[in-house]
């Protein structure tokens, strides 16, 4: 067959559909070209896998998204049986839209949020307080329970979304909670405010199902190798096909900082990120902008201003889970495989603050009666730097080139901006072509507010971009 | 009538279009009232005068934009008559997508560069460098030249530009060139890499053409509020409607260093920004860096820094009009405005740090020559903030409470992110509620690099929007 010649299965599925459907518009694209690398169609000469289906039709008045494919499947059994693999519907009536001129502006976006806890209840009051146009909550779920709105797919009430979920709710279930998304006639995006493995496992599934995914949740960006390429193979704005659905995780690093935002405009554009160097954690932020200084204030010892951070609930409930690096291991995985650098947690060296002893102390409570013993140990490492005029900062590294990537305890002079950081605030430098002496960011990098404004940040950004 | 029912003017397009154009899809939308409020609408009490219509027909195969829109136009005479305002218009053929499958991936995009100096030209070794998908550099001109390519919107070669500008160009008309960009059914943009004032006052008729504007030209967003308000009407990003043709000028403060986009988010999702204060300047940036230090090296007097600054090429020409603060006042007023805060560079109060009796004197050479008679009043200044551990920085503050925005030297303790400021980087923090410690963004903020960075990712940032 000559390259755009129609074949025999497009011909039949216009044929079709053009009986059955009457549709007033008919847009049949041959997309097979675009799977055929797919692990499925390995040794599948077939050129006839894969349509783009859009069809304009009033038949489709009054029935749900899953209908309309139900109707649009039900006429090309045949077809499916004889090697047609997949089709990507897009399901009109003509006229909702003449009904509807506002449509032509901002397009309607649903939002379901998984997990209300801090983080999602900050941005219910964000959505609510901006009257956020054409953002529609339709659906928010907790491990336990969950509420929808109807098959209008209108706003739940944000003024008492505590209650409505209390007295209305039913037993949550995902499953049904993004097929309820997915049936909607408008683009539907699922927040996932959780910290879960289990619920960033399911966003390939998400994906499929073309709704978009905005996340503070980092299991699913640095988790293992698999599910990220599954992510980034389904997402418009990390496989290159630039169309919905799309997956937006700002938030996973720096909070509401712009730091994925400008490493994804960087590589873009055909920069060279050399280096990405940062202090990721508000937690070691804090403890070492407090125990390492150079401004002479004695701010206590080590074993001190840990037990400070802990009492303002800057620590996790064990001090250790922050001591321990992971978290900042997380935040360099999520930047490295941004700028292109297949890292992976659990080959990616991370210094571990804890003194081995204290490793395997069984209780937080332990930990912190027995960490003044070594007191000693982080004294002598701050003298050594102090010495020399420098300071003592705990940093995340993605090195590019020079394979150097990891966590670890620097030292830094007295005129780095590292040194000169203040409060828990996080900082992050991209080194790159374009910008061979850093590109700075600086800011509150935890906290429900700043993670919420990412998370809207995100939202806003795929109502721009779908169709 | 009622909400949403036809009126005689939309039955009419719609059964004339039918009939005369036999289109495969036809959409006739009301947006009449969108426009009620315009001044040329004053008085009007006509409810059906400006209409969207999406007409796909085979009768516009092999037609250029202008000829689809003629076909269309000449149709409705009657109409145009008796009210009908205005059309929006979108001609398409079905073949041309159904030839082309890849049309469903990123949307073809032609750019048009006007102005091609120093960030011209590196925005077209950028562009060439990254081989971008789906950008199309369809024209570029100079003041006195320019070439444009085929009605088939191929790109121009990238390899021998400037010879074929310079053997191939006819005489550079703005008007032609963006009626030939705006005569393409794809998307097209244009990119303003020149200072002047008198493109940037061409923006909104290209905006009304359906052109988006890139810039780092500061005029248009600086200048008259008039003009900004007209820009701000016409480009979707701005005024709220979301759709293209937008305008996108984050290169105009700090080059390509992510702060009108991170402002652009902070308002939008209701954050309350309080203050916005900066060494916008990398020139300023550059010498109070050096003459103004706690660290105790003397780099000598103020004039010698003046000096040093111009033989490396930081500043302009004449170093009176770095100095003078105009230029960090534009950024000031671009800066507010996107807060909601109304600044005029006419009344905005700027510190030209140029000594009174040499901001008259005739040439840049008599400036540098008397400049040293007055490295005492420098250095006074400069003693006394050090006497204080303070250091001398030139700022730009947007308050967007207090109004107290303006150009200023100001003093900042040595703890301050300003105070250990290095090099020619530009350094902005914002003061909001949701950051009220800071957001703050380092970096170099000029140069033909970083500066098309900025150019080039507002590119692809409208490029992922268009449908």
């Amino acid at each position: 067959m000559a390259p755009n010649e129609k074949g025999p299965v497009q011909l039949s599925i216009e044929q079709k559909v053009t009986e059955d459907m009457e549709p007033s518009f008919l847009e049949v694209v041959n997309e097979s070209h675009l799977h055929a690398h797919h692990a499925a169609m390995k040794g599948v000469t077939n050129k006839e896998t894969h349509f783009k289906l859009t069809v304009v039709s009033e038949k489709f008045q009054g029935k749900t998204l899953m209908q309309r494919h139900r109707m649009i499947y039900g006429l090309l059994g045949d077809e499916l049986q004889q090697g047609l693999h997949a089709l990507t519907l897009k399901t009109k009536t003509q006229t909702s839209k003449l009904s509807f001129p506002f449509l032509y502006f901002y397009n309607m976006v649903n939002i379901g949020i998984v997990g209300v806890g801090l983080v999602g209840s900050e941005l219910l009051v964000q959505l609510k307080a901006t009257g956020a146009k054409r953002l529609n909550v339709v659906g928010m779920t907790t491990s336990k329970k969950m509420v929808v709105s109807n098959t209008s797919y209108t706003s739940l009430d944000l003024t008492q979304w505590k209650t409505d979920l209390q007295e209305q709710g039913v037993e949550a279930n995902l499953g049904v909670f993004a097929k309820y998304l997915s049936d909607s006639p408008d683009h539907s995006i699922i927040v996932d405010c959780t910290a879960s493995d289990a619920v960033a496992e399911l966003y390939p599934s998400w994906l499929q199902l073309g709704l978009s995914v905005v996340t503070p949740n980092k299991k699913g960006f640095s988790g293992p190798l698999s599910l990220y390429r599954s992510i980034e193979s389904l997402a418009g704005n990390l496989n290159g096909t630039g169309k919905a659905p799309f997956a937006y995780y700002e938030s996973t690093v720096g909070a509401g900082l712009p730091v994925l935002n400008t490493l994804a405009d960087l590589v873009r554009t055909g920069d060279k990120v050399e280096k990405i160097e940062g202090i990721f954690s508000g937690t070691l932020s804090f403890l070492f902008n407090n125990f390492s200084s150079l401004s002479g204030e004695n701010k206590g010892t080590f074993s001190e201003n840990v037990k400070v951070a802990k009492e303002l609930g800057y620590t996790e409930p064990d001090p250790r889970d922050d001591l321990n690096g992971m978290d900042v291991a997380r935040k360099v995985t999520i930047c490295g495989r941004l700028a292109g650098v297949d890292l992976d947690l659990t080959t990616l060296p991370v210094e571990n603050i804890v003194p081995g002893p204290l490793q395997s102390v069984a209780s937080a409570d332990e930990f912190m009666a027995k960490l003044p013993e070594f007191d000693d140990h982080f004294a002598k490492l701050n003298e050594e730097a102090k010495k020399e005029n420098q300071v003592l900062r705990c940093v995340g590294l993605v090195d590019v080139k020079g394979g150097q990537s990891g966590v670890k305890l620097l030292r830094y002079p007295g005129s780095h901006p590292f040194a000169s950081l203040q409060g828990s605030d996080n900082i992050i430098k991209f080194t790159t072509e374009y910008f061979p002496n850093g590109l700075i960011i600086q800011g509150a990098g935890a906290g429900s507010a700043v993670t919420s404004f990412g998370i809207f940040s995100d939202i806003l950004k795929i109502q721009g971009r779908v169709e």
